[in-house]
């Protein structure tokens, strides 16, 4: 057994499954590795953000990290953005980044680079195998490490050497660190603040907002009449007809700042407090008003569900009776494909149980609240605010659950950045419904522009945030991928393409020109 | 004046007229001030490797470096990868990164990440401005740095408060130190290694391989006998009929020892002792025999075409009488679409003056020497070994001389991580003639598999190592993007459809099916 296979096994041992991969020379051992050994399913990616975007999107549906397999630093590099993202979501990923033979860097071939450094800004955990023997036990450390909660980004450096060598056998599955019991003072806390009748927000992230972490924050914001909040992007959002509803914070920040004014205490589950997304001038960073007194809870690596189990219990906080989403059946619309007709369109047609993995930003902002009485599903956004994310996050979606279906809500010009994912959803007959929202500019940049008081754009400006100079063809782009799909100007049209896409098996694209 | 203008007017003052840019809201203040300025060219690309490449391609051509604008951290790690390919090319480029405002980034706000980390390892120079007032002074600097020999990487880091508060006015031009003169020691001991009369090879590469240096080079090499060679990927070679001709060390490690093989003495000019590009098991790291002396004449960054003068000098090397490529002209191939007819279709198209940006890998393993007789041209290689590189690099130099045809040769593999150059080429109407040759598969791994030692490659290491299901379509995937292009198989239509683009302004696509 040479160090790559006792690698794979380790991974297998420890509930890695699956492999995003875009090797080079370097990583040919551990190809071989998973080609001899049995279990690992590996999906190939044509560039390397679809790989890191795909892991990341697989941990927010399976709770498991995947492993991806990158080639030395620029290929690490090329997945960093995504990995930026999958770091804000708290997505567990074990990345393995192949490097030249320890005795071979000295000579600084050209792919030579200090992968480390590039590593660690999006990791929580790096480390550069020494030797064979010893990287069985480095993957067992990466995957525990991946796992410490809320769920972290490992990154395991092999130089080939330390692949093709002789190893002595797999490592043993370390078991991680639980999520840390949340003390009582802060419960206590928590409690006296919710009590106090003042205005009063809880906000939950991360676990609180799925299952019965979900359930509690319903129970508490029912007894206590505190508004359930959330941030204005999260990892996962259990949602739909019977759970618990929860209000986003809005991006824009004159409209978050009007929604959170007069708040008097804020409870925070697995939460920060809240913050602009960019700073603007004459606005403030924090959104939460001045007066306004902050309670953590539970911090997003602490046990955020059994903390707000224990502050429902400490509030009395009935178990029954909770209010949750009703169902709200929406007719397709016809006409103009405008803004509320695509927010129309999409409320109708989201399936039971579906993934919606949603980056459509400008085109939008309304779907969130457009969609809350359709039958239950998920909802992942861009944590990192890193665009090229969802393309990605939706196909590792679709890896780990073939039998849901993945909506994918994407604006143009943050598809490009990885458009390649349309590809790897081709080979992996991956079910992945794509709707490409054209507006053929960076819309949100058109807004910002004004926003952050640099007046209104002129030619060159303007230039410079439009993608109309040609107009993107997205069905060619896709059966270039061997993605078939379909460009609609009309919401009746959009419709059916949508329920063409979601109806048939495997990935399909729709070019909503808007 | 706000820092966005004193930094524009400084880019200006000091040589800087092009911007590669991909902006997101924290540039936005930036873009206004190209937008009100004028003089500085503003490219747009949909991905930051796309931009960086292009940096790194227009700084080989005009010699002069270009900024790129980048969003915060993630914008800045994709475009690392071909940051990393421009720093082994010794490419002068000033990145302009922004980031949040100063009084933001304790908040972190999702985009906020540890951007100077990420810069350093591709970086020479790296600082995040401080202030407005303080902003045009780093521009002037940041200009210095990377025209500091050889050509380096600058990167500035933009908060955006320092961007849109006051500052003082623009700074004046920082002149860069120069290329050091080579100690006549240096000029000396080659002098006494090339009179030997022992078998030895002349490896020149920067300044060497182009204008009065290569001239020099092929003195001494004429007077000597000594082998004129350079290493496997150079930034730029001029080459072709009527110019001193340079033999390339092969990629393939068995090769290149072949052809080093009983050397005795190296002299280096602007280039390093070469390795092999990957270890390999068994087979040696360095490339020269264990007894061949090494002679640096000239660092990378001393004045290495001055060096070779001097010692051509020195050895009396006459200045008339040089031996140079004599012109051999080819006849278009037909009938079948292999190796050599892609070689012989190539060599028979390449234009007066033209510009070759070459990723072809495998399937150009045989192009360089095949096109030795061309006419006069320049020939661009992949530096830093992280594929994608020439669709921008080319995207770039044709944005340096848009009087120059642009041949871009590029393997299908590499092609897809910046395939999003090509709309870049669209939008600009970049006199590019694209030949992706579509093997589909990333055939180089093929070889290296074996390479490496690790056997025949099984059902699932063969699966990871192609790019046929499905079978990407680069015709569709270009119009995509606004570029139209041909799909060929055969010989004749080759030639016929490599004649038409090159003849015809604009981008173009040819689709070579091998």
């Amino acid at each position: 057994m040479n160090g790559a296979e006792s690698l794979v096994h380790t991974l297998l041992a420890g509930g890695v499954e699956v492999a995003f991969t875009n090797p080079g020379t370097s990583e040919m051992h551990f190809v071989a590795a998973l080609d001899r050994l049995a279990g690992m399913r590996c999906v190939l990616a044509l560039f390397e953000g679809v790989a890191t975007g795909a892991a990341d999107g697989y941990a927010r549906i399976s709770g498991r990290p995947a492993a991806t397999l990158l080639h030395l630093g620029p290929g690490l590099a090329n997945g960093l953005a995504n990995l930026h993202n999958a770091r804000r979501a708290a997505s567990p990923v074990v990345n393995v980044v192949g490097d030249h033979a320890t005795y071979h860097r000295k000579y600084d071939a050209p792919l030579t680079s200090d992968i480390e450094a590039l590593a660690r800004p999006v990791s929580s955990w790096v480390r550069t195998a020494r030797s064979a023997v010893e990287v069985a036990a480095d993957g067992a450390a990466a995957i525990a490490a991946a796992l410490a909660p809320p769920g972290r980004i490992a990154t395991l450096i092999l130089p080939a050497d330390t692949a093709w060598q002789k190893a002595d056998g797999a490592a043993a599955r370390r078991n991680p660190p639980g999520r840390a019991t949340v003390p009582s003072a802060a419960v206590g806390e928590a409690a006296t603040a919710l009590r106090a009748g003042a205005p009063e927000i809880l906000l939950v992230g991360g676990p609180g907002l799925r299952g019965r972490g979900l359930r509690a924050a319903g129970r508490i914001a029912a007894a206590t009449g505190a508004r359930l909040m959330a941030a204005t992007s999260n990892a996962r959002i259990e949602r739909g007809a019977g759970r618990v509803a929860v209000t986003r914070i809005p991006y824009v920040v004159d409209q978050a700042l009007a929604m959170l004014a007069g708040t008097r205490h804020a409870v925070l589950a697995g939460a920060k407090a809240p913050v602009a997304f960019f700073a603007y001038p004459g606005k403030p960073s924090r959104l939460l008003p001045e007066d306004c007194a902050v309670h953590t809870l539970a911090r997003a690596d602490e046990d955020v569900a059994g903390a707000l189990e224990a502050l429902a219990e400490a509030l009395d906080a009935a178990e029954g009776g909770v209010p949750v989403q009703a169902r709200v059946a929406v007719s397709p619309p016809s006409g103009a494909l405008d803004s509320d007709a695509l927010a129309r369109a999409i409320a109708a047609a989201i399936p039971e149980n579906a993934i919606v993995a949603d980056e459509s930003i400008t085109a939008g902002r309304s779907f969130y609240a457009a969609t809350a009485g359709a039958p239950p599903h998920d909802w992942l956004q861009v944590t990192g605010g890193s665009i090229g994310c969802a393309l990605p996050v939706a196909t590792g979606a679709a890896v780990a659950a073939p039998e849901r279906k993945v909506l994918c809500l994407h604006g143009d010009g943050g598809a490009m950045y990885t458009l390649q994912a349309l590809w790897t959803q081709a080979r992996e007959g991956l079910d992945v419904t794509t709707v490409i929202f054209a507006n053929r500019a960076y819309r949100i940049l058109e807004h910002e522009f004004a926003g952050v008081g640099a007046g209104a754009p002129g030619k060159r400006a303007r230039d410079m945030l439009a993608l109309d100079r040609p107009a993107l063809d997205w069905v060619a782009l896709a059966r270039g991928m061997g993605v078939e799909g379909v460009r609609v100007d009309t919401a009746d049209a959009f419709s059916t393409a949508l329920g063409r896409g979601l109806a048939t098996p495997g990935p399909y694209l729709v070019e909503a020109v808007i």
